[in-house]
């Protein structure tokens, strides 16, 4: 057990670094430091998120890799394609860094390149960054100075799809992944299309087939089975804030019934402090809101050879930040949970 | 061209009976004379929807078999095992019946029993039932004395799927429809599942593989084929009122492209009123609110050899009311978009 | 009763303008001609709107007095400020103009430049503006050549607090009106604050006390009472896409009783198409909702010597849209419910 | 500073109930024991509430006094009426108990039943009721063995009112109180009214001048004031989860200025731990979403010689379960932000 560790947030004045601050005004051992958020510098916490006030309320800062001197961690939580500016050099100064964006979760640069649509500019960086899925790289993990912690998206499918899929209980190819995501997902942004009357009461896919997710999945999943695997990922907008819903249909295997699959949960998940995974229980939105649970529902279904698998994580605690600090957990040698129930 | 019809509605006290009445206050021809609703009988429609208060603001009576003697078509808007103690009466004498339930919409009643779990009353009846799809069984609606109108799921996954199942582009099995239902679709009721505080914020799926809409899809998707279909169903109660939002992946057969796709649709589809097809736009829930229109969007997704289909309906028009008055216009010879444009 | 009308509407892009669409489609004796919305030039109305795809779908166009030489009636739905510099011109040309915005509903410019914050640049044609609440001005709307169609607001707080104040039931100071509004009332743009994940979930307060629609409303009523009116206005931001919801509460006068608001309210609205007052029955925004509908509920509430008065309208339709269809409707000798019911 | 206490809760199935749970779940020095609900006896919370799964998930019980017999701290959820029935027991055997219901909220037991409309049965044990609102009666709330915890609407216009009426800045009679409340308020139930598809895109005022909350306001701010008040209140059912938000006006006296509502602010809650008072800030309901804090606004406006008061919290914390703990702590010498921040 470590003592405690000094904490600063870069890109701290969006959703998810909100929420990091939520989650970690409640860890013992945490002590956020500095926040900081180009485009608010001067302004407070509270004068963009008032629900803070009275709480934590630090004033944003300009960034700048002398300011974070006195941090342990430092957590970014910035666009896509900014993050690699910066880690390059907090990593050769010593600090641990858990990035909640996109740019160190693909160990192939021109994959990146391809998806994310502009240059990868730490390419030497890339082989140091360790997928932050606790369930499946906890050890490496503890070790890491850099770790890329999982998109929401992925997460909600790579949990309940790996055990399956290293049973080998489904098939690794024809898999789909239909997801369901919370408008706080695409973060705090100035768009009609956002826009409040133009998002409720509806419902709409983006993204088919193209989403920067799909191949973070895949190579994921490829690295946990040791195998190709292929899927089609279709993700939906929601008319709710918070909560990723994902439905997955993958083709059976080796006849594989309902009770393989608990036995394929219970053998990896079954000492997991949040994974939820019961058979007959179907996962709600709802029942992960604000925590950092993942929950995971499955039927068998003979009568078109596949299996269902159904989660529901919280995009911004599971999804995100919360995730984000069971990693910082893991590589400060705190309980797992601490600050997360 | 015919003169008027009057017309009764059976349950019209529920969203679906509101809804025919919402579409035939409009309508040139129609004149709604009687509404039964047995445990509202006595109050006015805008006693219950105060919506109606100054237009249509009939008296629900108890419903009799002599009370629609007047009327040429009965419409039918009762829970599914109702409206097949009322059916065979209705038809011997005479009335050209629409029933919105499922009654009627599966000709094996050993199959409806399974799904339906209670007995069918009415086989005898069941051979003269026409599947209500105006873009496919035209033909038969004109000429029918009793059509099961679609159920809202089958709908919004069936006129997706038929043309390019009957084109041979995808498989017949391994096929995945994942669809989003607003809450009217489940009816005026007065459970804790369906209370506001319980949906609003949340998703969760339902009756996942058991649902009654999945023989509707198979047999009328056979029907059309000619072969065996498979598929997976899986229900998501959403929190929105309206609409239902249909993702189906299935496994492409023959290469088929993009084109191939588009040519489908235009080939079944192109002279449809009520089906808008582009290749290129992605349907959204809010784009058919409130109106008979399917939207569908398509995507051929080769990575893993998938067709995703996306579809867009309200469920309480094309997937109730608006497809029930469709086909009453083609039974009496109306302008098939009377009083639905 | 005239002829059929053609229409030119400048500003067609926002919501208001789409709502013109809606309802003007089904208009018996309206052609649309022209639509002007310089930002979307060249776009048609389905690439902003998809759920208009298969009716009217017109191209956009850069306004021009010259493009508009065909139209007998021209709406504009432009922000408040650029109304001004267009409807002298047309005017002078003999056109026939419904201002759905705020320029020329106050005849004071100086309190106009007071509460817009910006210079009234059209005092000539001021005089000429008839304020277009045909329950208070039919026969002057008429005969108008300019229509100030009502704000949203005021049309739910003026229709139920004229008869009791025109009557004397109440006092014409210490009045309190508190509104609740969906968010389409704010338009169709790109800010952060009506961002899906900020509004919804909650509900504030704005413009306390500097609202634009404070001096409309008071000038309104000080002209048909004839006597100084003074009100405390808070609107609420609401999430719902429509609609507004207006509880009033002003200081009884003259012992009224429930039964003396009654007659006061079938005084001048028993004849009226649109409005609908109970005086048992509380407004709900759902049953005015996609209508041209202001319903109206009080209570007389001795205890505190208040006088409770509830309306609500569709914010697009009575408070926007409808309204200004109604006042065409006037202005061209139609049937004054034409394409409203 | 005492030692741990030992909790029971009954009517713990409710949303009051589950929220005790949540929010004690954090408590560093309280054990929840046992919960009592009649009718889901053998029930776990993670049955009903499967957001509990893995953390609180204890069984249902059916009550009886000697099952409290262990804990030293007894909080009642139940509907008004049935806490009246359990209360004397209680307190007899020595129990400290928190009524989060509105048995014994009203000294007067004929206003009680006069607005509840069913008789009182615990008079006897009503003088020992202290009204549990900590920022005025906190001396008293130390030394109770009977808190009436405060109905949620009371404390949203109590909090904002008390200080303004106390130091003779408003009139005490003339004032409105306009309340939004989210749907959980009504509690977990099972009505057509509260279903999604009823609630949704909609508003309406409800038991208007006759709510039972209105004698609770009254009787509390005439013995903080020792004067006569009166007030008119409307609440409305909202289309959200949490949360009330309420606006007052209140005829200003003495000239009273923004600066005047500011310092009588300062005056009484300068020093209170979840009062938070901005004279330019406008609450929202957002910002005090699952937090025990009250949030205030307030704008002189003397074009009507009205103070408007704005007010936010959430009707599950403050308004009900956060409140009781922060009554709690003090019964038992806690610091009174514990488990609340």
């Amino acid at each position: 057990m470590a003592g405690r560790v000094n904490i600063s947030i870069i890109g701290a004045s969006g959703y998810s670094g909100a929420e990091l601050l939520r989650i970690l005004a409640r860890h013992k051992y945490a002590t956020v430091e500095k926040l900081f958020a180009n485009a608010s510098a001067g302004k407070r916490v509270s004068d963009i998120y008032p629900w803070f006030s009275g709480g934590v309320d630090l004033a944003y800062e300009v960034y700048s890799v002398n300011a974070v001197a006195s941090s342990d961690i430092v957590f970014i939580a910035l666009p896509s394609g900014e993050a690699m500016n910066l880690v390059p050099e907090l990593v050769e100064r010593g600090k641990r860094v858990i990035d909640l964006g996109g740019d160190f979760r693909l160990k192939d640069a021109s994959l990146y390149e391809k998806f994310y649509k502009h240059e990868h500019k730490a390419k030497d960086v890339l082989p140091r960054a360790v997928f932050g899925l606790p369930e499946w790289n906890r050890p490496q993990i503890k070790a890491a100075s850099l770790v890329a912690n999982p998109g929401c998206y992925p997460t909600s499918a790579i949990i309940p799809l790996a055990p399956v899929l290293k049973e080998g209980l489904i098939r690794k190819t024809g898999i789909t992944v239909s997801s369901l995501s919370g408008v706080s997902g695409a973060g705090r942004s100035a768009t009609v299309e956002l826009s409040f009357a133009e998002v409720n009461e509806s419902v709409k896919a983006y993204k088919v087939g193209v989403h920067q997710h799909i191949p973070e999945m895949t190579t994921v999943l490829e690295e946990i089975t040791g195998d190709h695997v292929s899927l089609t990922f279709v993700p939906h907008l929601l008319p709710v804030t918070r909560g990723i819903y994902t439905s997955i249909f993958a083709p059976l295997a080796k006849n594989a019934t309902q009770a393989d699959v608990a036995s394929a949960f219970d053998k990896y998940y079954g000492k997991e402090s949040f994974v939820r995974c019961s058979g007959t229980a179907i996962p709600e939105m709802k029942n992960v809101n604000y925590t950092n649970y993942i929950d995971i529902g499955f039927r068998v279904y003979p009568d078109n050879n596949h299996l269902i698998l159904l989660s529901a994580i919280d995009n911004l605690v599971k999804g995100a930040a919360g995730q984000a600090v069971q990693n910082m957990n893991l590589m400060c040698g705190f309980d797992e949970t601490e600050g997360l129930l």
